[in-house]
């Protein structure tokens, strides 16, 4: 005999843009560039055996939700937006208890003085998810994807253990490259009152700084000083998880040709990538519950 | 005071392509055309906060180990590679406690009769996952995804609730279509003698028979059905869990040039998407352990 | 002083999907899933010089007329729906004097036995492309695209000239694989009774029969046999142009582990890669006119 | 019987990255982040017809000619890049009569104040192509492309033909969106002293202000408007030609929901697009001979 487990269903990939009409600086137009995922679960169990619908909100309700709460909240942090969204779902409809919404933001750059005209700024993309559940209570994380660095040196990677199909050459310098996907837990009691325009400012700008100034033997190093950096510069917060694949530039071999290559030409690999992931918590961090789910 | 916490680190996306010469049927050659990614955990405390490195093996040596092994052990299923390799980085370094290998199979079909000869079958991906626990032991979760399947009819949805967002037109007749995202898990005491390629061959049919064969009022409906025709068929297996995008047909209103759209015209949209997510579990199914981590 | 050069607009990528309800054997549904693309151009200095929009066709209206045309034509070949759309612009919108019509069809496969269950074949992408010119007349060429093909052996690559930069060491057994990217433009005279169904059929196991057949010193002899068995094949057709990707696989050096590789275990790499692009003309083609355009 | 027709080859995305070691301001290092491809045609019947491959530099050799010239000439400017190997592959191979060299740059902003830390910038890639024919001469066409940009307001559609198929509304106040792509090829005179770099930043901005300042009846007048203002303010070049996909964000109907949308919520559609393409050239241009080839 067969049972249905955990499941949950949604509507991917709605892509909202609220235009916030003179809510900027000056007057100038705000642009909230998203990318909205809903997913509910609860007492489901019926559409899954007989194909009984009584309790499935279509996610094309779900959807119609996004533009509607777009148009009432104006041009909202993210994670303003998803905290309401979730909590939504999960108070109006009986049989669902849980509400995860998660929001990619794309950034735009004012362009010319008119205060209409803007550019894709294309260096990152910003993110939140937020799980609102009956029982369990509501998390939000935050953080940013595909934020691509590159430290030319100050990089080595040696002292490694060798086994029989190691290869690798012990180095004193390399180039460290790598795309920051960094996801931030904010503290239960520091929701109410976050500042979420600030700590997305904040943290991008740690990050960078951190990446900067760290002379780094391992790219997991480099991982550990992001998350306690993160964590020691924004009290609201009180994990990071870190996925950093190492985009790895290989120095390419120019003795056959007669020439030295003293650090100067690199060739960029698409794959294989070494993938480093890990978290870094505050002593004092609070259970994650369904945070990460 | 802040502290490390899970973390792991590895090769992602090794391309490695071993051909069996004269392995097959009628001494044709065998092509596993693989995407293999491993991932090692353990006492790395180390290079996350000094950066000593005498504990981590290289992701290089990682990729080599892969070649290596594909070439020992020829062109084996799936299964049985990443069993042997997640098994060999646990056994071989004392710091590693956990490996988790995962391959993406790619399928060639052979063409003309010399038996070289291949074009690359596209219908979907094979994947297995293996994580090999020096305390919680193994597991395997093998699947298939991106095998996109449609039924023209035989689908209804309607009976849902309407709330204030709800515009969706209740229907009797809808195109259904998605892309089958389903993983597996074997149960411990099949692992020893599974045969991964039957069971590969068996489930694939089984997903095509049950989608054609299923008259659907909603995708939970028919992610269960798929789910429980899985566990029904193949005894191997314990849990079955599935991501169904519901790859939206909307019919196109030809009312205002004058014509009947009598479900001939559709327009198939990239984004939004529904997405079901759900799993279906034998009732004496044992705990999962690491095997979804 | 600056003037408007050569221009064109359409809409791209209009994902239209055309089921011909028991069109098919034994009453089955026939599914034609394209993405059609359109462009036209004319007299539209005005647009361009004042934002004068009235002899500007909007793309919306362009889009609809696809959605129109596939519902009166039913599920027919992709040329004829092509042609008939590409001579409808020019002949209803007296300022444009040039349609081009591209389309790409995705392949499905009947499963189950109800006839309106389908798999998406995934092989390949069959096109077509017409050209349709109030003076020049009217063109068709059409093809397929990201076909990958693969021989274990039969594949030598030597004799070439080495200079300073030559490395690469002369093989006399490859592995020798690409994604044939082909598209052939059909005679004049033939367009009116084409069989384009025939045709895409025949072209299809032409190709693969050739590329299985041919023992290969080098990857452009390989389009040349491909694009010379499609002229002999096809009479209907006067030229091939071939892109042919060189999806290179290396042979990984496991003697560093004690271990011969005999072509079994190859690394298949992303970028860069060799690519091939070439013409193959009947002696007697006719002029190609806008036909490639 | 058949011909070879037009053809070519060579090496397709090769990913070379070249570090300036402190050749920056200041003192800091500069990166060159390219994608280079080049391809080569001649007297290439004997390979295709035989398979002798006497006159087949392999793509290899023209990959590695690409890491050489990297370190021999330095971080330069793309276009100096391109103009030499493509010189290069002509004059030193006799049976090679053209050269095709194309480069995407990515570009890198510096962190920190270390002058070895990069972040990807992500808003643009800056492009340049480079054919050298032995007899035709040599030419240059530079652009950028993927540069995303929005006007919130400032953008009208209407006056347009309305056919049978025409549901569309005219609108007097729309957002416009874009992604720039755009080329421009520069005079043959101009070359030998043009500023590369001053002509890349100067095209950026022109086309920054251009699309901020412009007040927009079609996407066909803002193509005008920006090759119009590029032809005046770089006198380097005498063409430019522009392809502008129109990413719709259409207004979402908040009706059935009893709001008002007053340009405040929209979709952002991903296919159809509208694709506006279009040339602008000075009146004493050139011919272009085989620059756009």
């Amino acid at each position: 005999m067969v049972q249905v487990g955990a499941n949950r269903y949604g509507k991917a990939e709605i892509r909202v843009v609220r235009i916030g009409r003179g809510a900027g600086p000056d007057g100038s137009d705000v642009i909230r560039d998203w990318n909205v995922s809903t997913s509910l679960s609860g007492d489901l169990d019926g559409t899954h055996l007989t194909g009984d619908n009584s309790k499935v909100l279509p996610t094309d309700s779900q959807k119609n939700r996004v533009y509607a709460l777009a148009k009432e909240l104006g041009a909202v942090e993210p994670e303003t937006f998803a905290l309401k969204l979730a909590s939504f779902f999960v108070s109006s409809q009986e049989p669902i208890t849980r509400a995860t919404i998660s929001v990619e933001e794309y950034g735009w750059t004012p362009i010319g003085g008119g205060g209409y005209s803007f550019a894709r700024a294309g260096d990152l993309v910003r993110t939140t998810t937020v799980v609102h559940d009956a029982d369990a209570g509501t998390s939000v994380v935050s953080g940013i994807k595909d934020l691509i660095v590159m430290n030319t040196t100050a990089s080595e990677f040696w002292g490694f253990p060798k086994d029989a199909h190691t290869t690798l050459a012990e180095t004193e310098d390399r180039v460290l490259a790598t795309a920051v996907n960094a996801c931030w837990r904010f503290r239960p009691e520091a929701m109410p009152t976050a500042d979420w325009a600030t700590v997305a400012s904040i943290t991008k700008q740690t990050i960078l700084g951190t990446f900067a100034g760290t002379y780094s033997y391992s790219l997991q190093q480099m991982l550990y000083a992001l998350g306690s950096a993160l964590l020691s510069t924004v009290p609201e917060i009180c994990e990071v998880r870190l996925a950093l694949p190492n985009k790895h530039h290989f120095i390419v071999d120019l003795a056959p040709f007669g020439l030295e290559n003293d650090r100067e030409v690199y060739h960029a690999d698409d794959r294989p990538y070494g993938l480093i992931e890990g978290s870094v918590l505050a002593d004092d961090a609070p259970e994650a519950g369904l945070a990460w789910d």
